[in-house]
């Protein structure tokens, strides 16, 4: 096998999606060096792109836009599981559909529980943080239903620390709580008293900078009002306790350079911050922006000599 | 006892926090004819006060900026019922303190819930919209713990009934899913299969406009991007499956513009959509502008001839 370590590997998710159509948008407008990329794909999928990138190719049978189909969950997890076992320096994945995998039989809950169940020997775990141009949303749950959301003392410090070692240094951190209001000291909701607050002290002990739970609805104006104006928000980074609390106002703010980046695992992965798109596909309409950020941040964030053209 | 019934009254809310110096800023520049306005509060507390609005005056002893308070808070619960007793055209509160209101043996989760409990005569509901200047946000649930959130689908076919009522003509409505991805299928949570949907089926059936339920982080990108350019959202009313969800990119794109309004009480109650800021009280630093929009929505929606200064 080749060495593929210098390689920024991208997979192109569900091919009944617009995942193929943005990995060739967004590489024929980055134009990078053909020796610098891997594509885990099917050159069928990957029309009118311009350079000449190594394809590692994989059947892509029954291709028909917009439909949900175990063929393409197959593929989307055989993509993955190669884009692991070549060990690349970075992996970035167009989206999949979790039904689709599910249909597959490949019963994760997403791309990221997939890349953990492949890539953490050594009891690794994966954490998912959105980058953008003006602030970071990290989640301190993931892919779950609403009423499974379950928080604790040692997940809370667990996690922090781990994304703290990743910033390295001077991060100013912003805590969601829990519930609304911060729980108004109790009367609605108990876990910031008994769970997030003795978190925060202990992970302050540590040297990380880090509020308060404060609450999400009045934590973010300032970080969306800021984007508006093109500038930073108060916070590097904004710890969110639930998916949506965290994405909604990223989302909001910067649709198009928002990348979901997987940390804590050995290979570092960026992906779009937007599902397959299955209403479009097929028509070349879809906007390629988030793409292009996810490859940037995947070569920003592995501290490799950028190529020119990025 | 006068007839209130063309009067707006406003309460000022917790007295050691920024509640009357957001009045005294707002009337002032709002310039309203004295037979408008009747302010239920404390005279000491409305120094600089310009017109000759008429007071009706409570106890306001032991004022401490910043201070959590039962006096504060018996003063308020005392505000909100003197408002209801009075029958006024509308009722416009300034910020109130939970814990305050808890300390002073109140034990309710917010001033929607005191203004319910002493007008809500026969059997009518109070509810929580918030109306910015580029779109609403209507709440499904309210005041409580994440973990408490209990939707049913008779009670979203009632609420949003009602909402649509308030509307009256011509409302499109988008509805949030309660988990996130819109529960990906039964994937992510089941409340949207078994609850959700078929509320909404209900619902188009009566000729109402409403969207399936939506993943919210997807959802709001559109209407928050829009108000970055001054543009009304997609939607004329997003109905949020609880607080923060709702809260979030409302506050996010119209920070000092948006305005709870309860709805469904015999009496419209508008507020201005932050805090009593403790933090800042006494200073006169604090920002009057969702005071502000909070008394010209009053104003708006009880369909006045709105005086010429609004």
């Amino acid at each position: 096998m080749n060495n593929y370590n210098n390689k920024i590997a991208i997979t192109t998710g569900d091919y009944n999606g617009i995942g193929a159509e943005i990995t060739v948008k967004a590489l024929n407008e980055l134009n990078l060096p053909s020796d610098e990329i891997v594509i885990i794909s099917n050159p069928k999928l990957l029309k009118g792109l311009k350079n000449d990138y190594e394809i590692i190719s994989l059947p892509a049978d029954n291709v028909e836009y917009g439909k949900l189909s175990a063929d393409s969950g197959e593929f989307c997890f055989q993509a993955l599981k190669t884009a692991c076992e070549i060990s690349p320096r970075a992996i970035v994945t167009a989206p999949v559909s979790k039904e689709a995998l599910h249909l597959a039989g490949h019963k994760f809950n997403g791309q990221t529980e997939v890349l953990e169940y492949f890539l953490a020997h050594n009891g690794e775990k994966a954490e998912m943080l959105f980058i953008s141009d003006f602030f970071d949303v990290f989640l301190l749950t993931r892919h779950c239903a609403l009423k499974s959301i379950t928080i604790s003392e040692n997940m809370i410090i667990d996690k922090i620390i781990r994304l703290n070692r990743f910033y390295q240094e001077n991060t100013k951190f912003a805590l969601c709580s829990l519930n609304p209001h911060a729980g108004e000291d109790g009367i609605l909701g108990d876990e910031e008293i008994e769970i997030i607050i003795p978190a925060v002290k202990k992970l302050r002990d540590m040297g990380i900078d880090i509020t308060n739970p404060l609450p999400s609805d009045t934590l973010f104006v300032d970080a969306v009002q800021n984007s508006i104006k093109g500038q930073k928000a108060p916070y590097d980074c904004y710890i969110a306790m639930y998916h949506d609390q965290g994405l909604i106002p990223v989302k909001s703010a910067a649709p198009y350079t928002t990348v979901n980046t997987t940390i804590g695992l050995p290979i570092l992965r960026t992906s779009p911050s937007h599902g397959t798109a299955f209403n479009i596909a097929g028509q070349n309409i879809a906007d390629a922006r988030s793409m292009v950020s996810a490859i940037k941040t995947a070569y920003k964030l592995t501290k490799h000599q950028a190529p020119a053209s990025l």
